[in-house]
């Protein structure tokens, strides 16, 4: 059987570097006489790597051959990612990727042409890097209704806020160092505003809850805004500051999804998850929680997940996974202003105890925060809990103080 | 396709549930018309139970029925739930098991049976209750070497040493707490005394490295000698007491493979599951470390796993799964003397800060460890790592000591 990876940056070179080192195991699992790497679709060359004659510039030769059976997208990005992998899916290849940004925004698409073609549309890489999520969630959990599912689902930003949380860093010195390790790149802009994120949890909301979620309908929050003030904060609620996404099945038939940095407990197993490292929590009506850790990117785990992949479609050439969602719809997912939530929030007054009094009135109590060193007139407190448009609104109505951050509060 | 129970017990009716409870979207991710439960096995009768008119003492009506494609066997213990399982798999019957000593003990020979008659053996509830583990170790990791597998896999000594360490409970309270609780069974001895977690490696070391692992051959020791003074050194060594199984690829082909308490460094994602949870993790050459962590026993988590598999058989009653692991040979775990490990000692002594002098002189260097309210007499010290044989033997030759307890140090 012939494969073709098309994109030979980093993942994709992984790819093809694991299809060679881990080549007679690849070979057996898949119940193959030869798995061989035939095509490198790149518009680069690259003199003197090994694949370098592997690498072709044209589409054509790849979607012409019909020796290739399976085809790897690690270009990233929407085009031409998304029409060669639907030339591929209608040609009846199947389809292995890693790109979130694709599987987010054409996933339900890509998914119904493979089901017509009798072909696979495989992604278990673009959530979580080489973390086993996609084929847990669809096989291990099939006998569980989920009802959520959260996750922090971005390297870039656990790292900048563990350099906060653990060294005091400032968020501008935590992401250059960041950058200085490779962990962010120059523009650092699709990790550190959430857009990673929730690229990502739109995959595992649809896939858990069976409709397309489109990214543009999930609220989201980055941690540019993030002080080393709230985490003093968090540190004395009794936790810390993570970016996570998550995503709820709601009484009325439609569910909640939004990306934003939040205080989680000391206790939740989503507070030891550090570094560049990722987690997914599970909730199921039979399996209560269940987490999966591990690292959310890099090369080689990355390129293991779409190997595991390539190895899962040879095995189902005749027999295609039966595996997928619907269409997405108007008003599907609901607005973040009307979920429960807790508030954190930091503010300054020249008359403080005025309106921490205040806040107690028509929060109906509140929980004040202290930490040490806080400015003669900044105070915190953490709100009940509520429809966050209620909160809002009575937040907005406070009168004699700047509301200098607010943070949701989460009980993973 | 219908399908039968033997061993209406916790599990047994814990699948029966949720057959009933999720029965649609069963079905449908199944792609049958119809999964029906027919037969539940079981001596006992069950008067007034919803499904009392499905019982039947006979084993006969199951193995003759042609119509019951798929066997789920929750019975527990060794005979005579090999001789159904078997006769079912040369019947060409899928099964499903929850049983770790049943597989343990056997699997070898029953994938075999299974492949043999174009079945499927599924066991992921055997392990890590509703964890899903079996299956992304075969599948979703199949693109890795996995190099070593060590996990907290039984959640009554877990609790029992959760209690010991955030409550300062005694050993023999913590286990009449957990009786009291239902996490304990009157009998505790297969829980504390290590032998359900060795069960349970010997499965996952089967399925990682490739050859049948009897439980016989892996060295298990387990919790009933841990006291308070350890679990102090523990903490000031930097972290706690867990009860590890663990298993790992060594360089002559043969494995290492052993369950006892460790010390496992604050650090560690296995430091922070507490109470009745369990965590499994993976070492690959390109993933890394992943760690899958929840519920590890109850009824309806591992119902859960059961159905799962249910659905899988289901899903592959053409084409089945290709999955096992080939025969065991003798001297295929080494002994765990010779493998490498860093022990912890606490000792007594009269002259102890002699013995403590000797110990530097002989181990070259040891880290004294220093607790509150210590006896006068009473010493700790870790020493650095060695094969644990050649440790042992110089701590044999230690004069003036009275070794108190040793426990193994991991770096996971």
């Amino acid at each position: 059987m012939n494969i073709a990876v098309m994109g030979y940056g980093v993942v994709g070179s992984g790819v093809a570097e694991l299809l060679e080192k881990n080549h007679d195991q690849i070979v057996k699992k898949s119940q193959q006489d030869e798995m061989r790497l035939k095509y490198i679709l790149d518009r680069r060359t690259f003199p003197g790597d090994k694949n370098e004659s592997l690498v072709v510039a044209d589409f054509e030769k790849i979607i012409s051959d019909d020796s290739v059976k399976i085809v790897v997208e690690t270009m990233g990005g929407l085009h031409p990612a998304y029409e060669f992998v639907l030339d591929c899916l209608n040609a009846g290849k199947s389809v292995v990727t890693s790109n979130k940004e694709l599987v987010a925004e054409k996933g339900c698409e890509l998914l119904k042409a493979a089901k017509e073609h009798n072909a696979n549309f495989l992604f278990e890489a673009s959530v979580g890097g080489g973390i086993p999520i996609i084929r847990p969630i669809t096989q291990c959990l099939a006998a569980n209704d989920i009802d959520e599912i959260a996750g922090i689902l971005n390297g870039t930003t656990n790292f900048i806020l563990t350099m906060m949380i653990k060294q005091g860093m400032t968020f501008e010195d935590a992401l250059r160092l960041a950058q200085k390790n490779g962990y962010a790149e120059r523009d650092p802009s699709a990790d550190i505003q959430g857009h990673d994120a929730c690229r990502k949890i739109a995959i595992l909301a649809a896939l858990c809850f069976g409709k397309h979620v489109y990214p543009a309908d999930i609220h989201t929050e980055g941690i540019t805004e993030i002080t080393l003030a709230d985490v003093d904060y968090a540190a004395a609620w009794g936790g810390v500051i993570k970016l996570i996404a998550r995503s709820k099945k709601l009484e009325n038939g439609k569910i909640s999804a939004i990306v934003s940095p939040a205080f989680v407990g000391y206790g939740s197993q989503l507070a030891g998850v550090d570094d560049v490292f990722n987690a997914i929590l599970v909730r199921g009506d039979a399996i209560g929680d269940v987490v999966f850790y591990g690292r959310g990117a890099g090369k080689l785990p990355t390129a293991s997940a779409v190997v595991a992949d390539i190895i899962d479609c040879a095995q189902h050439m005749k027999e295609r996974k039966d595996f997928g969602w619907g269409e997405g719809e108007e008003g599907y997912v609901s607005s973040y202003l009307d979920i429960e939530t807790s508030l954190y929030v930091r503010l300054t007054s020249d008359s403080k105890e005025e309106v921490l009094e205040q806040a107690n009135s028509v929060f109906g109590g509140v929980k004040a925060l202290h930490r040490d060193n806080a400015p003669d007139n900044e105070a915190a407190f953490v709100t009940p809990a509520a429809a966050e448009k209620e909160l809002r609104e009575k937040l907005a109505a406070l009168t004699g103080a700047k509301i200098e951050s607010v943070i949701r509060i989460t009980d993973y």
